[in-house]
């Protein structure tokens, strides 16, 4: 039975998923609740690979620790011969490989730090300079720098000091299930960033917007985008366009 | 390549999602949630098919509707080449379908009733008069009602009318993202079944626990057992034990 033909016609979203786990849930919930629908049969197809044994993607970049390349092409594949029409990946850290998931993926694979431009254009953010909170491994390797840059911006991120003590306890709170401890350290990450002139934050790591519920976020006095949510709406905009062009 | 061999050799789970695609990615987070873990690689693998596109089971079992079954064992179809170990279907008027789904899939399906028979023992609830809630279908063709008996348990169940003017425009306000104004309606169906002697509720159809969330529970002033934390939980002692026989 060739499983890419079934009863679903509708353009099909694949998340590779589990970089952590909550983040891959919290996505796939989210691409739900951010979608327009009376019912059931207006939301999107989904498939989620939630994954969590793939190798620490920070570990492998800053200390010689295992790829995660190998599982997160196996998920990959997974995901197009289920039939998905795209993917995403609800992990900034992982996207450091994203030129090689993509070699190898047949599908288009939609960038979190695109998604995340826009989402600051959404915001009505063309310009000025923009805090980046992530992983030491996604701030040293520059990840979001070059092309906030080339869209405009002013990146600005913590010192490495401040990350460890900050960011990474935070982050490793979240993957823990102990969500409410993360918040007092990426809110202070956050001002840090605000009181040297960011005018707005991308929280660029997939926990971190588990880390900073929505409900506290009007507290911060600043515009935060949010790589899970901004990677959602990328998503259910990718798949409005497509039912459109194939005339759905 | 053979996509059942990779890297993740811990056992997996897989969920058929997708009715409603709140409920699938609520159980997967659930999960992720409910699950003891230090970091991520000590979290459970899921792949969740969260396909929307199913035909609506309570279309199907009272009013002549399109079956939903070709699209569901689709579904499975998608999860047991992926891999997966064991599958949990987060829909209670799915599991009418239950033995059609079992006999064409070779992983066990954990049933969602047992899975709530265990919460309610968990809750140290083993006898006396248990309140079903859930969709006409599930109501009408006793999905809960015999299980729950042979269980030793009394069950009761809103009347039909009641059922139509409760219950079901709360689950279709879930299923279109208003979830706040589906928690009234499902509180009148608990407190009338509380009137007539249910000791315990169930909420019998994966909507309803994102209708009654958990920080309102308390105010009811009784115990709920709730169909997606029973299934999560269910699924996460299944893991537990495949992985102890496994000596993983």
């Amino acid at each position: 039975m060739d499983t890419t033909s079934g009863p679903a016609k509708e353009p099909s979203l694949g998340v590779l998923g589990g970089m952590g786990p909550l983040a891959g849930a919290a996505l796939a919930m989210r691409i739900v609740e951010l979608t327009e629908a009376a019912r059931d049969q207006e939301h999107i197809s989904v498939i989620l690979v939630n994954d969590p044994h793939v190798p620490d993607r920070s570990t492998a970049c800053t200390a010689g620790g295992e790829t995660p390349l190998p599982a997160m092409l196996h998920g990959i594949d997974i995901l197009v011969r289920a039939g998905v029409d795209c993917v995403v990946v609800p992990c900034n850290t992982a996207h450091l490989w994203f030129d090689q998931l993509q070699a190898a993926c047949p599908r288009p694979i939609l960038h979190i730090v695109d998604a995340v431009i826009h989402d600051l254009q959404r915001h009505g953010i063309r310009d000025g300079t923009v805090g980046i909170l992530g992983t030491p491994a996604t701030l040293r390797l520059g990840l979001y720098q070059d092309r906030l840059r080339a869209a405009g911006y002013q990146p600005i991120i913590p010192d490495p000091a401040e990350a460890q003590a900050l960011l990474v306890p935070s982050i490793a709170a979240v993957k823990s299930n102990h969500v409410d401890e993360a918040y007092p350290l990426a809110a202070r990450a956050i001002e840090l960033l605000r009181q040297r002139g960011a005018g707005s934050i991308v929280l660029g790591c997939t926990e971190l917007p588990l880390a900073v519920p929505h409900a506290r976020r009007p507290g911060l006095g600043i515009v935060l985008t949010d790589s899970i949510d901004a990677l959602a709406l990328q998503a259910i905009e990718w798949v409005g366009r497509r039912t459109e062009a194939c005339g759905a």
